[in-house]
């Protein structure tokens, strides 16, 4: 493909990308795809010969597209969002067409440079207390194993890295999380080698945080048994409630034991860039480190993960390679992110970030936050009026935890019902919601956060609740 | 920014994108910008109010493209190249359009399966055996830490990932890789907890390969102390010099001592689509994993990381979470590759890589490389020809290392001389070339494989040698 042809068949995309983008609902949230049913229509071999760039398309449209779900819908109300915007798809345009990698400074100084003030833009919107420094990541997920690698390594003084499981103290390592902490954590802990039954899980409070008591409770039990706490993850925002982890208290902890202190508010990090919703990140100072994604409630493009720490030399003699076909002359002077973290390889993420900030401007971020907030609000308080369905949980964001508690039905039949309610309000097709579990209890998790979704939107979910939930018992 | 606003500007920087693709040659590879100079130019704080866009794409093309280093000019000599094409960044445009989040099949349906058809469609262009099973990661590096996780969590029977530092054997383990091997191994094996200690360094051969008789004797030698050998990494086409190891007699040798053997192919493995160069992989079948990145040589935008495993069950075993939160009703039927690696998020990386396959067909890809292997071959004999270069490395793919060896002077002045030379080369901005080392000569890198390189730039870079040689002693 030429560059003249490249030039005809991007404005074609651009006007079906902005068509896609106007008539959302046109299309069904989730597909009605059967497992295998897409795949069948695809050549099970690669073409020997060029095929003609329109038949691409045309396959595109005609076989993916309807095979998608989209999360950009104005009724996403699914897991946590993952939006995008205008600005950042634009920015993505260009990323893709400057292609760089940006592994080093030199590979890309302006890439690193913009990261650097992207990262202390956001500091400033999040109002970090001094001494952090940020980077971005793909996903919460990896800045999680990143922050436990690293508080492994200083319990340590690194002596896990270069020894392995003989290091001293490598068997006696303990991680702290609560019953509520997300499932990466686990994960982490896993890959990390401090292993899963090393990791502990701290009781909550009636609204799902995590227990301060509890926490210097199970730490002075294992110091009693000769155990090392190395790192506690405190969460704003879980994932199944969206609940808060006092971080000052447990930061004090922290600070007392000397325990690494990870905060994970991929989520709801974004909402302390407003001034009632601060207080979510008050006991910050006591952090290590700390992800919030943008690619979640700040309208860029997935993947977008900022993720900051306070020890920058301690995160790069953890992660730092330095061979010979890598150095560059700079390397004295400049920041190379390549080893601020797992990949060496790095796409260049800080330009949509610094295209939406600009686009929006901070207020207009807060605008469109405070509007999710305030439509979650609605929605739960419709759930408290109704004679006929529990919220579940506080909502201090975009999420409402509720069920449906029809009169007269045993609490062991709820669950069922609940998950049939669920299915046939998604099988209508305008909507997506999902489900955790509350306390064993099955909870319909109505997440507001999409930069699209406007009330009628919400209301049309709760009118579909009202519609099926006599057929769902 | 409306849905009008945003198709007025993706028109307007689709232009700006077709021109950048088209003129490449009038901006420099690397920009001449000094550490600072352009955050310096960059606001320190975000902006309260929206700004218009008109001044972002302004200050984008003045202050950001010319701060960038751009790895698509087709003076593109370094590292090993991250290419683009223009299908794929028609793919890249759609892929951030729709913005779904790939972690299990019901949040993408068509984004699961047709990674799934472009991961075989892959497979049987590089000719695996039966048994592979893909699945696309970001990069090689992360590629080539979860094969090492899987390894570990083989040789420890899911024991080290329980009990952490604790498990049996668990500071028992070995890892071997050669003295040529990706830097991302020794970080792999910090990062899983097994030590850098564990990493054994095998010798090479002349060529730069493995030896497998050092190998062999190595595991004999940790055996005998007690030792539990457990993965060994094996490259096909090595970063400094594109070396390739034997797979087929490491192969047994990881048989025989029941050792994980990992094939890391990131760069030159994209080779084997060629008949002529397919025998690289001969051996491949005693591999449990392989990386080969189509972002390197595939014309794929990064990230594109091609991973096969031979036991998906053990790689799910080892990646596993299973919240309920993340539940869906058709798990039990359906690959959810969010359990297949690291990250939970995903991007829809795989329809770039079909975009590109489909354009250009197995042969116009097979004619792209044979294309870049022959200007390297010419590189060669020229270097060889001359009397005052020596090649330094085989050149079996687009990689030719070399350097400047002027009559009458000492080896110990080599290696600043060949410094001064690239960096003198370097500077004239047209081109971009790195180094090595190979044993402990400075080794110039002259890495052909930009889709856009002809031979002229090739000569042109070959005299760019020539008129700066005798200016650097």
């Amino acid at each position: 493909m030429d560059f003249t042809a490249f030039r005809k068949y991007a404005h074609e995309l651009v006007d079906w990308m902005a068509d896609y983008l106007e008539s959302p609902e046109s299309r069904r949230v989730v597909p009605e795809a059967k497992p295998g049913e897409i795949r069948a229509q695809l050549p099970t071999s690669p073409p020997e010969q060029a095929e003609a760039f329109a038949d691409i398309i045309q396959d595109f449209t005609s076989l993916i597209v309807p095979g998608m779900t989209h999360w950009n819908h104005p009724g996403w109300f699914a897991y946590f969002p993952a939006n995008h915007s205008p600005p950042s798809i634009l920015a993505e345009m260009l990323m893709s067409t400057i292609g760089a990698q940006c592994m080093s400074w030199q590979t890309s100084p302006a890439a690193t440079e913009l990261e650097q003030v992207v990262m202390d833009w956001l500091g400033q919107m999040y109002q970090l207390p001094e001494g952090f420094t940020g980077t971005i990541q793909d996903t919460a997920s990896t800045s999680t194993l990143v922050a436990l690698l690293s508080a492994r390594e200083r319990a340590t003084q690194h002596a896990f890295g270069q020894q392995g499981a003989s290091a001293p103290n490598a068997d006696k390592m303990r991680v702290y999380i609560s019953t509520q902490t997300h499932a990466s954590a686990d994960k982490a802990a896993k890959l990390a080698g401090l292993g899963l039954q090393n990791v502990r899980k701290v009781p909550v409070d009636d609204n799902y945080a995590m227990s301060p008591k509890a926490l210097t409770d199970m730490i002075e039990e294992d110091l009693a048994q000769g155990y090392l706490p190395t790192c506690v993850m405190a969460t704003v925002g879980t994932t199944s409630s969206s609940a808060i982890d006092p971080l000052e208290p447990i930061g004090k902890i922290c600070k007392k034991y000397n325990i690494w202190l990870h905060v994970d508010g991929a989520y709801a990090g974004t909402a302390a860039i407003l001034p009632e919703k601060r207080y979510i990140l008050d006991g910050i100072e006591y952090a290590d480190s700390l992800v919030i994604n943008p690619h979640k409630w700040m309208f860029t493009n997935f993947d977008c993960s900022a993720y900051y720490v306070k020890d920058v030399d301690l995160l790069l003699r953890t992660f730092k390679t330095n061979p010979e076909y890598l150095k560059t002359t700079y390397d004295p002077q400049v920041v190379n992110f390549r080893d601020w973290g797992i990949p060496l390889g790095r796409r260049f993420r800080a330009l949509k970030l610094w295209f939406v900030i600009r686009t929006y401007g901070v207020e207009g971020l807060q605008e469109r936050l405070r509007h999710h907030i305030d439509m979650a609000q609605t929605f739960s308080q419709w759930v408290q009026e109704a004679p006929d369905f529990e919220l579940l949980a506080p909502t201090p964001f975009g999420l409402v935890c509720f069920r449906y508690l029809p009169e007269g039905v045993a609490e062991e039949q709820l669950n069922t019902i609940n998950e049939r309610l669920l299915a046939k309000v998604n099988q209508n097709g305008q909507v997506h919601l999902t489900h955790t579990k509350l306390n064993g209890q099955y909870t319909i998790r109505m997440c507001i956060g999409q930069l699209y979704t406007e009330l009628e939107h919400v209301k049309g979910a709760w009118e579909l609740f009202q519609t099926h939930k006599n057929e769902s018992h």
